[in-house]
């Protein structure tokens, strides 16, 4: 069965973000949404990241005077309209024939803040300059600390107004849906912000692939501490889970930390990212922003998030999702959907600004 | 499938609360339908208002003496029968031809309290003096005070023993089953008990539906004082789920507190009303009336509610799907059957008087 | 589809107690199977019955000597080759054509302690003459003390070795099933140990069929103190779930405590018999005998229960569906197979006789 | 439907595995299938072992430096090169048409210690001296101390490294699903190693198969004694589940504990054996080696057992699973795929070596 042609209307049946799979998926190949939509494993991580979301109650304040609310933050010296933001994901030309460029259409109707992969299929110079969407950069750090620097160089250069690191993947998780679809990435679907791919080194006779090929070139540490050096724009480090590492991220002063399993791509039985946002939250205090990512579908899970102690949260599958069933429009669309449920949960809960949700709105 | 007609008898298959829902569902359009079962968004407070009913255990005494008992209560001044109220619902005649009227008469032959939608289909005075059914009446606060206090004064005018306001509904839940099917008020179905609508301000660039036009013109606990100032009747409070504001709400005066999520139809992953229930009852500590309505499908949860607190509890989609599927006779039928079960589950508790229901009647 | 015919050997694939519903359901009309398999209402305590056994974990204790091990008891100065009863079921006519008899054959087969009940469809003193089967005889206290006393004479004039009076049923639970299935007792199927059915007294307008009619005649703690005072045999009450009342059994000087919520039929939501266990054994300390009935489907189920601080156990259910399936060798079978079971998890427990089981074999 | 053939190469969805029960299930009998797969009763146990592995967080600890890392353990004066060992399974022949001889190529490709079952069919000698795949032999104590005594020294005197004596089978469990397929050895299929099966005395009028003939010959702790006194070899009691065993085993000088509950296969709601290992490791507290079996599927599962005290894990099903897809690729590939998973939680979770792993590195 050929993917259906990528939509210019929103048929009235789509009204929530979940509404767009069913439609994504008609219009991607097999390859491209088990690419998307798989978990490592058996997809346990994958599945509590959405149902921890709604194991948590909300508590209902009624009566309060919320007129004149809104949903904006202030962050790194910038301002943004909503705390939504588009979390990076790798090849969109996968999902969408315009890729990263028909993302960042969509987010910038919304004035929503998109993070642009280090493995974009559009220079980075390309989405900067094409339709003045606010813009992160996320960085995969390279074997090479030269190519890793002039990435970060360029970045700075086009006005990106932040740096994600991402420290949670210095191996592709094994998704086992995706081996079974021999998934590869199709001709004219490429890396282009990075030089030519150099292999590995082979591994010897009893040799561990992981152990004595992959992971000597991995980020450790000591990577963290050269970036911070050099980068004269915020950091985030995304893909934290344990608190003692974001104490650790904390006192070398990194900008934010961004909690996350990777969407449950990495390792599976890890905790769903808003279980164990309360005890970076804690450990965190203030000393930087954070930002959740995984299992997002909801405004209220907007709410939740924000309500435990996150800064902002990010988005990856829904919006992929709506960008290959039509484009711009869908991810516009969808960014408003999210939006005008957070903006319900926050009036029937009391608080007409981001500022004033806090766990005293849940009832835990 | 065009809907099939309404019944004159009561089918032997019918013999539980939930059977009514089988057939409502072949008598109504898909629009109606969805409208009525519908919660918001994923349905998990719409689903855990039953099973939440269904995890609270019974204890069970026996050999005790209960010959004699009944369900009687005395409340506001008044006698009813049985503490099984029927909640506002609005639109009736979606549901049945001759709507609130219908419904009216099959609570008089049950002697069951009735409470009347603002949103109700018929004029207030003609549900008032068609069958002497005992009448509460549920006030939606209207952006013009003056439009409020003319229901007020209606309502007491027509012998209506109570004022219901409802305060958990600021702005419309979405409910994406019934956004899916592109609901609309059918022709000849209105709220006729209102002036003609006057729409919202049209909202300006960068303004927010939610914050900027809906809210503001949403109720506030300065509305709850004007009306406690006006109404001559008692003034029940529905929609509260949190201690805080059932305190607030006994300080100001109110006669009743209605633990209420709105059946799961405004905001999603509220708790259950019957989870809430014993925090509210132990803050309110008998300065108020207690109701609770959602979930409540049998005799035992009845029963569950006024140990736990409750003075009454209201029905609402069950008493509809019995509108639909038979007319007076299923309302009456409906809630002949939840009677009998109550007075079982009393039975075999020990208990023959509401009174004596207590919270050592469950195995906590 | 009508009934086929019961069995004359086992088949090969009947392996466990459950495997016998699959075959008495095709052996049963439809309102013969709804009359035994439902439960009360949603049938909430029907399942958990089940699910409260499994949810119980053995410990498991290896390399203990058990050989000449064995599973007899002694209680109210008899013997017992084990600890598996069959609970007083009504209208066994209704299951296979020789009902009662057939049951008492299997049982007499194994050595079983069978409990007849007052709603047998054969006279008590047949089957007490027919098969020497051990024998107790179940009363439902009637309206007429001279009717129960009648009864109690008959069964202590025919060896009938105790008197186990049903106090959880003073009046017929609302199973939706059964309901559903127009449940009538066929022709030649009546309860022949009593006098002619009298009807209740009608119920006049405004009053309550539970509260006016059935209860006024149901039995209470004084009908307890009269059998006791009356009864020459060691008396059981069963349907006892409340700790406050099994000490007040006990007061009295009952023999034996019933454990049971009616197999979940008569009120739902109910706990589970084996939830409740150790709050009753712990309240009885030794002073009265404790059976157990409800969800027994394995001789895990009975070593638990045993564990827990049962005596023994009644099955109820299970044996009716071997009866229905293949008459008395059904019966025996599937008491063989719970026993053989029994005596496995006591072999692998390193518990060789009943006495030596404790909660220290379970994993709480 | 008869069997397909054995397969000469993995097909591309065979990633995980329990991909190879699909493949398995096609090319076995259904007596062989039955025999393979089922679980004692209901099978709780059975789904238990897995469904705990998947309920235990993994914590997730970045940007640690493991390159150079490995899985290496010293075991007994040997070294291992991975922790996931082949557990005794009888009569391979059933699986494979090499039996056990193809298992333990596929173990000495992977260099995979493989532990010999006395149900071999093939003789333990055949194996020791085919492929140089590192061996352990499995004992089952045999009603004749001289008939084991000649097992432990024929597995001495060819290589076996170390003695498993299985404690937890005294008798046959009962797996209903194995009954109902009349389970029954093929010809040609045997235990070779043992001299031919001597019948129990028969069992007399009221005497107890389990209690009377079989327990009476089941191994208690005085054969124990006996085993430590004569085996030269390391001696692993396997199948010990209480903390109260482990503590006896230890005090008599075993080298090894293995927890388990032999794959759910013997009494049905034991508890997994990963739910146990903790309060085992802490009786144990290193005065023995601690093996792990049931439920292991992923290399997750792995890295789970070893933080909570297991020296290494056993795996059953799958190996069999594979043994029947594909030969010997098919448990070298197993292994593989196992062992590669294990590196990277390894690798993601800051542990480069097996001693690293602790419940530190769980979210409990």
């Amino acid at each position: 069965m050929s993917p259906k042609p990528v939509l210019h209307t929103i048929p009235p049946d789509i009204v929530a973000a979940k509404d767009y799979a069913v439609y994504a998926r008609e219009r991607l190949t097999d390859m491209a949404w088990e690419y998307l939509d798989s978990g490592a494993a058996d997809e346990v991580t994958l599945r509590r990241n959405i149902e921890a979301f709604q194991s948590i109650s909300l508590k209902g304040r009624m009566l309060e005077d919320v007129g004149g609310g809104h949903t904006r933050l202030s962050l790194f010296g910038h301002v943004y309209e909503h705390p939504v933001f588009l979390a990076p994901v790798a090849y969109q030309k996968l999902f969408h024939a315009e890729g990263e460029l028909a993302c960042a259409l969509g987010a910038s109707v919304t004035q929503t803040l998109m993070v642009l992969s280090t493995l974009s299929t559009t220079p980075l110079e390309d989405v900067a300059r094409a339709h003045g969407t606010p813009l992160w950069f996320q960085l995969y750090l390279q074997r090479d600390r030269a190519v890793s620097l002039e990435l970060i160089r360029r970045a700075e250069r086009e006005g990106y107004r932040a740096l994600v690191v991402t420290v949670d993947a210095p191996l592709a998780g094994i998704r086992n849906r995706e081996q079974r679809a021999g998934f590869r990435l199709p001709d004219g679907v490429s890396p282009v912000n990075l030089p030519p791919f150099t292999p590995h080194a082979p591994v010897g006779a009893g040799q561990s692939l992981v152990f004595d090929s992959l992971m000597p070139s991995a980020p450790t540490w000591a990577d963290i501490e050269w970036v911070l050096a050099e980068a004269r724009l915020p950091v985030v480090l995304k893909g934290i889970l344990a608190p003692e590492d974001a104490d650790r991220a904390c006192r070398m002063g990194v900008a934010g930390i961004g909690v996350s399993n990777h969407g449950g791509r990495v390792l599976d039985t890890l905790p769903a990212a808003i279980e164990v946002l309360p005890e970076i939250s804690e450990v965190v205090n203030g000393r930087a922003a954070i930002f959740l990512d995984g299992g997002v579908r909801r405004g209220s899970d907007v709410f939740k998030a924000l309500a435990l102690g996150a800064t902002a949260v990010m988005i990856g599958r829904p919006y992929i999702q709506a960008l290959a069933t039509a484009g711009p429009l869908g991810v516009a669309h969808l960014i408003r959907t999210l939006r005008e449920e957070l903006e319900i949960v926050m009036a029937v809960s009391g608080t007409p600004t981001l500022a004033r949700i806090s766990r005293a709105h849940l009832r835990l």
